[in-house]
């Protein structure tokens, strides 16, 4: 079949609105009708060449909400009609790490998704026959897409694909890391760097586990407003600051230093910072943010012998198929909020002027409708 | 009084041999004798002049076992003749980090004990008029001490001393790790890095735990046979392989990476090894060896981000008051051995020779019995 798609031919060019030739689902794959997308900093970060693994050309995209319409061989978990978020994290419940139950990171599909290719070794997308590559086994910035079974999340049809396509990715990052990685409790002090939209997320996750304290920080102060809408409780502008001031400023505020600190930035910098602004003795930093490639965390080991503990997460330590239809729901209950992250509603071709508000810093999240 | 001890009166110099003057118990200490103290590597560091905040001139010694003599004013959890184990980590049950019940960093008396003086503020020590400094809360080092009584376990009396003292520092450390930090599980895969008195009672204690496979590494091959005595299960000599050799080794003879791996070096390059050989997803790595003044560990988040944990022990994260008796029941019971690692037995004349066997790799554990 023939399906828009906003391809991207080669690092640091525009995506190109082109119309690409998709196979149909083999063995255990579905078709799935995308009907909406969100634009994240992985996709920009890959677009814009940082990621040394990045193939091109590809179909970007993994944040994605949409409807069944095809079922190959072999598929029993969903059916057409189905409305689904992708999985760039799959969940087979078969392979060492789903069945260890200490983990998200399923391996069943590591390999050939990190080709750039389905299972079986083979892409489904093609552009005036030359193969094109999946990209996080998603490939959202196409209208239909092929996804194997197991990345694919059955959800509730009430949901908005407009705003639910957001707990593909982000929604789901942050408040899991929050909840399946830190497993804040009630009256825990939780510091959140970086008030994008994972960090944004956090705090809104933060809120819902129940800390006492969420403070957030960032350098630019329009955020503060963002960060209260969503449960922060204080602000501190670090813009200037050192190190050493950061983590002072912190223990104070914490009567010690914070149970959980949460890095959304990416800055490596930052990461030694959320560590060692933990209390002594069980403090807990978790890394979420991605780092530019061969850049490295350090601290003294003193600071983990001490108690501080330092950990990361990946889409939240979220199981896919488990999980998001949970974190659904909790958007359906009003526990958590979407809709005003979502500062942007793009058409497919207005693709780029979404990926321009992101460098701009001018948006939480822009989302293209198909 | 006076009392017999060996006083570090400066870095670098032999420890020597003098009677000093000892105050006796003020309100909520207690008198002690001790009747044998183990010789530690941290004792080592400071006399050495390794650690930048050492003080001098200082009755060193931290891991002793011994008998109450003397109470001051408002003791009431200990009296004459109680079989004791000094603790350089106290448990008042007071503090914001007792009461935590997530960390066994009593905060009590932290800053004087950092002083090498008493709660009050002053030494019980002293040496033709000049004050000698306490070291880490316990001066083992005297055959009698003053102890704060928030720094005394309470032991059974049938425990031998000449043992049971290695229980004050390097057995809890050890075992502690394995069951209180790590809390590895029956049937978990752990490596220990280094084979010293440390990992040797990590051994055992993940030997108590039931692990699986219990992999020992050392440069030292002589430390094969004492690995085995204690439950170690495999050998990796790595005298000579790269950080990615041993990772890739470790990472196949675990099927993936370890469950728990150790560090009892003090290298932070061994410390990033360690990390990095755990299993995605969910491996931890636990730091035990005090790193030289200054040292960094480094690593890339991703090994984060994809689900390893970077943690660190202080003396086994074991509650002093509490979890002490505990381990010398399990000494008692046949859980857990110590005699084969006591390989020397010195006076206290004869203390200096314990450092010299020490640093010549000679000994496991060196005790002194007065």
């Amino acid at each position: 079949m023939k399906t828009r798609a906003a391809v991207a031919f080669e690092a640091k060019k525009p995506l190109e609105i082109v119309e690409v030739d998709l196979e149909g689902p083999k063995e255990g794959e579905v078709l799935v009708e995308i009907m909406a997308t969100g634009l994240c900093h992985t996709d920009a970060y890959t677009l814009d060449g940082l990621d040394s693994e990045g193939l091109f050309p590809s179909i970007l995209g993994h944040e994605g909400a949409g409807i069944v319409r095809e079922i190959g061989p072999g598929v029993t978990s969903v059916k057409p009609d189905d409305h689904v978020i992708p999985l760039y994290t799959p969940e087979c419940r078969q392979c060492k790490s789903c069945l260890s139950g200490k983990t998200n990171l399923c391996t069943a599909i590591r390999a050939t998704q990190g080709k750039g290719v389905m299972p079986d070794g083979t892409s489904r997308f093609s552009y005036k026959g030359e193969m094109i590559h999946h990209y996080m086994g998603c490939s959202t910035f196409s209208n239909f897409t092929v996804l194997p079974e197991i990345a694919v999340a059955k959800i509730r049809e009430d949901a908005p694909f407009k705003t639910s396509c957001y707990i593909g990715c982000g929604v789901t990052t942050g408040v899991g890391a929050v909840t399946n990685t830190a497993k804040v409790q009630v009256g825990d002090n939780v510091v959140v760097f970086g008030l994008g939209g994972i960090g944004l997320n956090v705090i809104q996750g933060a809120k819902l586990a129940g800390a006492a304290k969420i403070i957030g920080i960032d350098i630019n102060p329009d955020r503060e407003e963002w960060g209260r809408k969503f449960g922060m409780t204080e602000f501190l502008n670090t813009r200037g600051m050192g190190h050493d001031e950061i983590v002072q400023k912190i223990v104070a505020m914490t009567d010690g230093g914070a149970d959980y600190t949460f890095d959304c930035t990416g800055n490596t910098n930052v990461m030694r910072t959320a560590l060692e602004a933990c209390h002594r003795g069980w403090g807990e930093s978790i890394i979420i943010g991605v780092a530019e490639a061969g850049k490295e965390i350090s601290t003294r080991p003193f600071q983990l012998v001490t108690g501080r503990v330092w950990k990361g997460t990946a889409f939240g330590g979220a199981k896919g198929r488990t999980d998001v239809p949970k974190i659904v729901d909790w958007y359906m209950n009003g526990q958590i909020e979407i809709d005003p992250m979502i500062t942007h509603v793009l058409t497919l071709d207005e693709i780029n002027k979404g990926f321009d508000l992101m460098h701009a810093g001018e948006s939480i999240r822009s989302v293209v409708v198909y």
